[in-house]
């Protein structure tokens, strides 16, 4: 049995037999991301959030120029070449409680900084655009080494993403990240309750 | 010199001289559908409106599931082998003065009436989850023969749909179209200004 499936089971005997889990010494999160990446983790949110009718949030496809395509029918026609386009907008977007929601998340293995590589100057341009139609623009940072996912509004990023263009570092640190940000912690369902801190920052 | 270069050179020249377009005895619109799609038109408009600071929407990548790639390094990655995915939300979304506006839009070369085949019911469920969420969802209708545009709000539409469900036409004639829609007007520049049509429903 996975340390997951572990877990699942464990909530399930507590709720069945109305017992409070056990605290763990451990400064671990109880539920951690156990091999799951930071996309598995967002994907499964939300699709929480829309079975309970709570947020209406969709991953866009991957953004693919499409060369050459056989068409034998068209309904099993095969793409034979194709490339990556680098996207132009976030990879999340959304309506929740009639507010335009749109984000960026992104995972790292450094344990000390978040490098700022893994965003496309395209995609802070569009986060100010979308800020500025007075829509909730944020990014989501995942130091999966540390287990510590963090969410930072794009007002508050974006001094950080500007330091680097004035010729300042090229990441932002766990540290600066921890007072800006607010942290996401790892739950069972939703994983990744995002919308809580969206609730305190917006409504 | 097409019809299209020679539009827009009239405008130039009336502009310059101060006089006002000649009237046509021509039914026709001034500005019609001169071999552009639907698409492209729609795609030009979200451009304007994204220069100007109107709004910011944007055509979502087509769903492409990628079967094989090769990486002869990531940065030239080329996709070998990949499928079209059925589209599990519409085509466009966005916001627009802090409002979340979610659409799709769809054109025929019928005459008499919208083949409801053009939608899939994942489309409209995902209409249905958006205006839950306060969301603006609706749908746009080109008869392209025609050369007329429409804008329907999706509470507007979805009868239709469930007209069809229930066991009724697969169609929407242009007749309930006009009735239950505002007319988009082909203009120069933004060429489709379905803004102004959601600014006297929406605000």
């Amino acid at each position: 049995m996975s340390l997951w499936q572990s877990a699942i089971q464990t909530v399930k005997k507590n709720h069945l037999t109305g017992q409070k889990p056990q605290k763990k010494a451990s400064q671990k999160p109880e539920f951690g991301n156990r091999g799951m990446s930071l996309e598995d983790d967002i994907n499964d949110t939300n699709a929480y959030y829309l079975a309970r009718e709570l947020a209406v949030i969709h991953k866009k496809p991957t953004p693919v120029q499409i060369v050459r395509v056989d068409y034998p029918k068209r309904s099993n026609a095969t793409i034979k070449e194709a490339y990556f386009k680098k996207p132009s907008t976030t990879d999340y977007n959304g309506v929740y409680k009639g507010k335009y929601l749109d984000f960026e998340a992104k995972e790292t293995k450094n344990k000390t900084a978040f490098p700022l590589s893994n965003f496309h100057p395209h995609q802070i341009e569009h986060m100010k655009q979308v800020r500025n139609q007075d829509g909730v623009a944020f990014i989501i940072t995942s130091f999966s080494v540390l287990g510590e996912v963090y969410l930072t509004m794009f007002d508050a990023f974006l001094p950080f993403w500007e330091r680097m263009l004035s010729g300042g570092r090229k990441s932002i640190t766990v540290d600066e990240i921890r007072q800006y940000s607010d942290q996401i912690p790892y739950g069972l369902n939703p994983r990744l309750d995002f919308l809580a801190i969206i609730d305190q920052k917006c409504f």
